[in-house]
């Protein structure tokens, strides 16, 4: 059967919504550590795997769920004082905080193919705003934080909002995260989600969670950019 | 048909072999980010997840497989270098190591029972003395350590030598573990393995490297220590 060509179909080209710690910058564990810490400060323990095991969710959705695991409601004023405690105790780590690998030459190489991307991170501006200097990146980099948004990850506000920023269709984005509340975001925005294991999930957890892929780490996810629809070789 | 009684088959009592850091003290994370310091001290990059899934070998296998998997071969000299940069960054760290939830009344339950139980881990002698007195045990504990056999975890000497020093057949031994070098070192014991999810890995990796049953953590486990054969309400 002859091949038709120029069947005005609408073009179809993909764009990628990032997530940042655990997936582009290799800062998960000292999160983790850093909010052992601040609940220690406030007289509360809760075991270092359950505490990662909830990283990568919005702040305010991160503390409802670490008061179900302990028992404990927290007043307004307590969360603030957490959320405070968490970000003095990741700033005394940042210093050991790097690039994940292949990380800033997916973001390079996506560029050089006009492959439009944004990160979409639950953290906020202040702290992404860190993160990007380590990758290398600057203030034009599109991004949406926490505060742009009414709700966190896992709702799909953070890759809506990337979608948009992008001027994209969320049904052609790819969004890429290490947890499976990136992945859940990603469902319930109707996107394709990619799994990467360098934040430290096992990889059923993250295929249960609905990833399409899943990798290593940015510098596996390059090498197979075309299983994603990217046309590697222009 | 009835049941006869008195058949005089040999006594099976189970006896425990026990992981330290991870399974019983929440130590994991700790280690995690101590090595990346260390080896980044020596100029090796290594993404933090990748360190995560080889704590829990001896010292000398993991220093193997991070020199594989940085490409780059380490001197005798510079090998005990890292190693005492890892101890010195884990003990800045060590303040914030507590026991894993359950971890002390587990024991407590199974000395009560008259269960026999040991504590077998790829640390050192030193490493684990400070370990024990964070969950109150004496230096009366049985502990085999990385200097009492000439290869630790996954080699199956640690477990093999716990065994002994319990007087129990491996074979009715119960490894607790929640590495997967703990499980693969007690197939090759002829133990039954069991695996715990606080120290990080996901359910899947514990399952496939043989876990008979795999439980949150201690706590979890002594809640259901009636589905490994003993008899928890004698």
């Amino acid at each position: 059967m002859a091949r038709r060509k120029n069947t005005k179909l609408p073009e179809q080209k993909p764009a990628f919504l990032f997530d940042l710690d655990g997936t582009l910058v290799d800062s998960v564990y000292q999160h983790v550590l850093a909010w052992g810490e601040a609940l220690h400060e406030m007289g509360i323990e809760l075991s270092t795997w359950r505490i990662h095991r909830r990283v990568g969710m919005s702040d305010g959705v991160i503390l409802n769920a670490l008061q179900r695991e302990t028992g404990r409601k927290l007043h307004k004023d307590e969360l603030e004082k957490l959320k405070q405690l968490h970000t003095a105790a990741f700033a005394r780590q940042v210093e050991h905080v790097r690039p994940l690998r292949g990380a800033r030459e997916l973001l390079a190489e996506l560029s050089d193919l006009s492959v439009p991307w944004a990160i979409a991170t639950s953290g906020t501006a202040k702290g992404s705003k860190k993160m990007l200097e380590i990758l290398g990146l600057d203030s034009h980099t599109k991004l949406v934080t926490s505060e742009d948004v009414a709700h966190g990850k896992p709702f799909p506000d953070l890759f809506l909002a990337g979608a948009k920023l992008l001027k994209a269709d969320i049904s052609n984005c790819i969004v890429v995260g290490d947890s499976v509340w990136d992945l859940l975001a990603s469902r319930r925005a109707h996107a394709l989600g990619v799994g990467l294991l360098c934040g430290g999930y096992g990889m059923d957890e993250l295929e249960q969670a609905g990833a399409y892929r899943v990798y290593e780490d940015p510098d596996e996810l390059i090498r197979h950019v075309d299983e994603l629809g990217v046309e590697a070789d222009v």
